[in-house]
């Protein structure tokens, strides 16, 4: 009663059983029997639609017998089920109704690669970033528990998700909600990346030194928190407490009941155990269930990432349609540069939160493996940490998404910029990121880091403004500095040999003009320079600056233009309140303004912008090349014409 | 050989040994025997310089042994010590050359009531927000390791802070570090309230399980932490391996050496526990200490708070300075406000990260125990908590201080912003917080809360505005809600009778003009008032609005005073990005600035303001009318003079 080995073939695959099943009430039908035969359906179906869009692959079919005993056992959508970070979910959505649009998963009007409130009712509460879905049933739970009414609160996370601190504080609360809470940790050894730490090798420790609970084991272990009458509460209590004075696992610790370890791909242990477990009259319970990412498909087992995120590929051989050979990505021209940097500078060191990979710190591993720290799914620590390491005198580089940033915000301002710490922050996945959608957009980050004191924000135009940016970074000693770059490839133009050391806080002028000035920031300076063109081929001469540093301004430059030009636009792939806010400030506080100068600010608009591809995206921000000309005209109109018939 | 209890007698105390005492090198030549009398000294001369300073007292007397032992049996300041928090360290500040500053704490100029990199090399790393000393420790440990060069790094973290995630993000990332990292976990079962949480249940069963270590258990425990050749290598290692196996406490899962319970105010275990933890050949170690907050001056110990945070007091008697009766604190018409609403509506509740009095929910959780929440030192939970009870029918409450909301700034916008749940966020402590400092500022939450799409941001003027406020978010259902609020007293205006239920996104005119307009955002309304007249005075006819609303704008009235005035001035007390940003970005979207109106804004300094008085701080600031008015004088100054001039 293993899991079948999958033999992909038929294209789509034949599914005669999961073809009855639409709604989990469909699946709670069935006979427990023919739940192997629906797992392994479950599984060619998911691999099928995965293997035409392209998304998260592994996690999915590590938990393809955990979604169907889930759904089996617990009473969804009442029963409120969190699939933290969301990738896993995909057989959770082929089950909950949204088979028919599987196959638009990731791509732009379609399914969401993660759960979303607004896709399903089965769908309570979107995750993406990593370690919520603790601290969110919990709410659930309590909630429930205040109003009287049934309903469990459910959190499926991950080994490397219990990693983040979150995860710890909600466990740590999670007595509040007594049996209404169930944490499923999903312990597959493995995130994106094998994962690191304590928490790591104590689960190691935790799965070799106990036999997987069988019928009888899991009957023993869970019998004393079944409901009355079936076990007397004394005696309960007083094994509870035995088993807590001798020092259970860590999580009975926290305050937990610890069920497990047990298989997670044998549905005659699984089916038992949640269902003792949601019969339990005692909790919060813990169920660890161990699992092995990209089960039951050979290429995805074989492989060192599982196939954690792939592109479109041939179901039979698992062969992924290779990305057409182009300029390299961003991470890795930084991660190259910065190995580089380190090849002569012994206090270099980088750090990155579970992302090595997708940071390129793997490239700078590879060279300087002893400077290289990857601190988990903990990007608190790690800012902190690099804190502590430059306050040593080294020069810390953490390399962190802009989104997941905001989870060390507090560290940034209180560790770093109050003490004036020369940490170095490479921040990828800066502004709009495509397929991932509006959980992952990296737009936040010029407002929230330009507005501290200290603080430095950079940001390249191009992939070799990055190798100089990378260096700049490595000699700026005397506080903060922070460089943001965008997810995918650059824009082909050649890297430097030789990085230069740029001078804080000065821009550069790429073409001269005299009648309209266009500040950019960041990549976007190919629109504006496209746009240039077309207000040049209008007769209105402009002037395109690449301003580089959102913290501090080139003030002397921005003064020059701003009182030699009738237009000054500011163009940024970042929210309100960043470049554009930070230039209108200096203008209006030096009253720049006052004599008739017309400005206007190009940002990311005030909403979250879902999954889609990137042009599309762009084009819905307003910020491709026609909108920075429309931007420009319609301030021009506005002058002659007026303000009260512009706005009309 | 028991802490010998103080009576205090003369003032200051005689300090006879402590006078010998400038640096921790001449506290390392006094005699162990000498060093219960030096202890005794240093409480009597910390207890003097806090009654005639107010400060924090009742957690600086419970580690003055362990201050005194550390500083004997390290080698500070080259180890590298990390007080967490920091407000416990006045005795530290006492034995390392800051003896003679110690009775201008938290005054203009004087010492800071934190750890802090300019005051001292015996200050590493500054500290104030809870729970990032190990990281930072690690982060010294490592640096020296990646060196070559001794020092350890050594964290003394309480028990409240420990429950924090950062705290255990960087505990599981320990072992990087191996015996140079040392955590002193203080455990005093009190943070500033009771500590919450599974954590804080399994410390308390950990020591009453266990007998304190005397000097024999202690011998035994540490004995195989030796270096070579005192115990064979061999051995070692299987019994570590055996104890791990066997589930050892909770630090030990993590990767930690576990030692302790020790009485930490037996100096007799105190130093020869150190002593060995200081020469073990393997780690990182964890050291559980057991203190008594407020420790050897009965007013403290006797008081439920343990004298935490004190005014200026009578050292016979422990008799505070009473503040002269005033308005109510804002914070306390939040509680009462909230606590009203909720006995009308049953879906309210209060959630708070271990400051139920410093944010009013003290009084709410005496009307409403069963949807009160105190979660402890976890930020980051408690937002995405509210988020799961808001996603379940409830309407949350999130009163957490603008500085340490910064620690759940993803949460807020991952779990809360994204998902437009319908979270209530209660922000005290927004804008300069006097002598407490930069650390605890609330200076950036207007710009990274109205960047964010969904989010509603509102200030109050008074503290009647404050009622309204919280009636307007109990009813605002349809997404996020913040207001944001001072610390400190009210203005005294009369609380309303019933609450209002503001209009989302309306400001009001408090006084109409025609030439000036003064935009102001909170509490700087009543020096707004002031310039105003002052300005009148000069016969400059002014306009006066609260906006209320930092987001949504009020477009109309904006839009009515930018055309109809000349001169257009915003006023708020938070850093640059928000409402001033935020009011220059929608007039230059729509050209309001094309035809001559001067705009200014006027806001936080880009600098980290260090602790004084109030008005000190805002008149530094330059948000007093005084400066209002001249901003105004030099617009105007502006416009006739022309632009160049005005620069000059």
């Amino acid at each position: 009663m293993t899991a079948a080995p999958i033999v992909p073939g038929s294209h789509p695959p034949a599914t005669p059983l999961l073809d009855t099943v639409t709604w989990p009430a469909d699946l709670r039908r069935l006979a427990p029997a023919q739940l192997r035969q629906l797992s392994d359906e479950l599984r060619a179906e998911m691999i099928s639609a995965v293997g035409q869009t392209g998304g998260h692959l592994g996690s999915g079919l590590g938990v393809v017998e955990l979604t169907v005993a889930i759904h089996y056992v617990f009473n969804t959508p009442d029963d409120r089920l969190i699939w933290d970070v969301g990738h896993q979910a995909y057989p959770h959505k082929i089950l909950t109704g949204r088979r028919d649009r599987i196959r638009t998963i990731r791509q732009g009007g379609g399914l969401s690669g993660f759960t979303k409130r607004s896709e399903s009712e089965y769908d309570p509460f979107g995750t993406a970033h990593s370690s919520t879905s603790i601290s969110a049933a919990l709410g659930f739970a309590v909630a429930n528990k205040l109003a009287g009414q049934p309903g469990k609160g459910i959190a499926v996370i991950g080994d490397g998700a219990m990693s983040a601190g979150m995860a710890y504080e909600a466990m740590n609360n999670a007595k509040a909600a007594g049996n209404r809470l169930v944490v499923i940790l999903n312990d597959n050894d493995m995130s994106i990346a094998p994962p690191v730490g304590g928490l790591s090798a104590y689960l190691a420790r935790l799965v070799s030194s106990r036999q997987f609970l069988g019928l009888r084991g899991l009957a023993r272990r869970i019998s004393r928190h079944l409901p009355e009458p079936l076990h007397k509460a004394a005696r309960k209590t007083d094994e509870f407490a035995r088993g807590m004075a001798m020092g259970g696992t860590l999580f009975e610790e926290l305050g937990f009941y610890y069920v497990g370890p047990v298989d997670g791909h044998n549905l005659d242990h699984l089916i038992p155990v949640l269902e003792n477990v949601r019969d339990a009259a005692e909790g919060p319970i813990l169920v660890h269930v161990v699992t092995q990412k990209g089960k039951g498909y050979a290429p995805a087992e074989a492989a060192e990432d599982k196939y954690h995120g792939v592109q479109k590929f041939d179901v039979i051989t698992g062969q992924q349609v290779k990305a057409s050979a182009g300029p390299p990505n961003y991470q890795n021209v930084f991660g190259d540069a910065l190995a580089r940097l380190a090849d002569h500078d012994p206090k270099i060191c980088a750090i990155t939160a579970a992302m090595p990979s997708g940071t390129g710190v793997d490239r700078f591993a590879k060279a300087h493996p002893e400077r290289t720290f990857d601190v988990g799914i903990a990007e608190q620590h790690a800012v902190t940490f690099a804190a502590g390491l430059a306050a040593q005198g080294m020069r810390p580089f953490c390399a962190i998404y802009s989104t997941f940033l905001q989870r060390a915000y507090d560290q940034v301002v209180h560790d770093v910029a109050i003490q004036n710490l020369p940490v170095r922050f490479a921040i990828d996945r800066a502004g709009l990121v495509g397929a991932d959608g509006a959980t992952h957009a990296g737009s936040f980050d010029i407002t929230y880091l330009a507005s501290l004191p200290n603080m430095v924000v950079m940001a390249p135009a191009d992939e070799a403004e990055l190798v100089h940016m990378t260096h700049t970074a490595a000699c700026h000693d005397s506080g903060p500095i922070a460089f943001r770059y965008p997810r995918g490839a650059g824009t082909g133009v050649a890297l430097p040999e030789v990085p230069e050391r740029l001078e804080i806080g000065k821009g550069r002028v790429v073409k001269e003009g005299t009648k309209i000035a266009l500040l950019s920031l960041g990549t976007r300076l190919a629109e504006t320079l496209k746009a240039a063109d077309q207000l040049e081929s209008r007769g209105l001469s402009t002037t395109v600056a690449d301003l580089r540093f959102a913290k501090p301004l080139d003030e002397a430059l921005i003064r020059r233009l701003a009182t030699t030009h009738e237009v000054l636009v500011t163009v940024e792939e970042g929210a309100i309140g960043g470049l554009g806010a930070h230039v209108l400030t200096m203008a209006s506080d030096e009253g720049l303004t006052d004599a008739g100068l017309k400005i206007r600010t190009m940002r990311l608009p005030d909403v979250f912008q879902d999954h889609d591809s990137p042009d599309r995206q762009y084009d819905a921000a307003g910020l491709n090349a026609p909108q920075i000309v429309e931007i420009v005209l319609k301030a021009l109109r506005h002058n002659s014409a007026g303000v009260e018939e512009a706005r009309a």
